[in-house]
């Protein structure tokens, strides 16, 4: 007869990523308990079968409960299963990622997290580095055809901010025109309320930042919108 | 106090997906018992923590006792997990994608499986329709940057094979010029052995396939190469 081992262990970690001094960087803190007692880590917890309804409902709350934050943006990422990767059984993390501006994370989590470049991560508890390089490589994919940047930043933003999101997310300088093309906008002609184009891409508010001269309109993103591909 | 509830279900579940009939399918069986009994599901099993290392591993095995066969590729999709889905608790289905040229799949399961068209499937079993829709996406956005569709092939193929291949995971004409190109293929000055082009896409063999008057070169393909996407 097989011996009988206890069932796995089902688990939620969140990548959260945020822009912070012009770098993609993720949220981690400081484990309070064993195992990697101590051990820079992911936010995460147990799945609680009596008050999740689903995968994103125990990530939604344990981001709630240990910080008080609601991601502006989740996804699911994959899950990292087997009998290696926890001392304490065969474990399943579904794993998350979250994207967050850095403001509103730094009022609500600012004691619990330390922010690290996701090129230059420190050592890390479990497999969390390694679910750290997945949620990079699936944002900078995803960012290379849709608005997920958007999330990165506050609710309201000028093209030039949003431009400079996504040249932090890739590292490297996006050409304003391109930048601008892809995204569907035509520079002067857009009036508040109107769309960046038919897809609803950007809707243009009748707010503006800066001073005086040249003022920039605001903009805000409609949803997460995928730009055409290139296709065969 | 909250009521004990049992820990979560951890299962994988396989969307085991060939061309057939020209269309790309989904291996589907009748399930042998309770809950959706005689319906229509996807193959997946149990996690055995006592002898499957990764959820990989638990599908392999899956694959493996249920029909003796061994996919050519496996990925893993995401993980559908709830309160609802599963009228037995809690469960977390970590969900795979494999491909299969249809000859294998048929030798090996054909007193087990049923094909479907992806795009016209029956009523089926939990959210099994659910992680279709969600593998064939993965397989087609896949396949417009990948040499993904290669494994739907048997070892050896003809590049109109292949060429096929793509259009009946697209449903769509694939022009042959854009074709090649992508591929980085300089058609008639291959040789045997060699690859395709400097990221070893595809290796040239010294087999042809065909009767005397043109024969097709056969070729094999090396690894799962990513072509260059379209940058800002």
């Amino acid at each position: 007869m097989r011996p009988l081992r206890p069932p796995p262990i089902v688990s939620v970690d969140i990548v959260l990523l945020t822009l912070h001094q012009g770098r993609l960087q993720a949220a981690l803190h400081k484990r309070g308990r064993a195992p990697f007692l101590a051990c820079l880590a992911l936010p995460g917890g147990y799945v609680h079968p009596e008050e999740d309804a689903s995968a994103e409902e125990t990530a939604l709350r344990v981001l709630r409960e240990k910080t008080g934050i609601q991601p502006r943006y989740l996804e699911q990422l994959r899950t990292f299963a087997g009998a290696a990767r926890d001392p304490r059984g065969w474990s399943a993390a579904i794993s998350h990622v979250a994207l967050m501006p850095h403001e509103e994370l730094r009022q609500a989590g600012d004691e619990m997290f330390h922010f690290y470049d996701v090129d230059q991560l420190p050592e890390l508890a479990f497999d969390h580095a390694e679910q750290i390089r997945a949620a990079v490589e699936r944002v900078r994919n995803k960012a290379s055809y849709s608005t997920l940047p958007c999330w990165l930043l506050p609710e309201l933003f000028t093209l030039t901010q949003l431009q400079r999101t996504y040249e932090q997310i890739f590292g490297e300088t996006v050409p304003r025109g391109t930048f601008r093309s892809r995204l569907g906008i035509k520079v002067g002609e857009m009036q508040a309320g109107e769309a960046a184009d038919q897809a609803d891409i950007l809707i243009a508010t009748d707010q503006f930042q800066g001073g005086s001269q040249r003022p920039a309109r605001l903009f805000r993103v409609n949803r997460l919108s995928l730009f055409k591909r290139a296709s065969w």
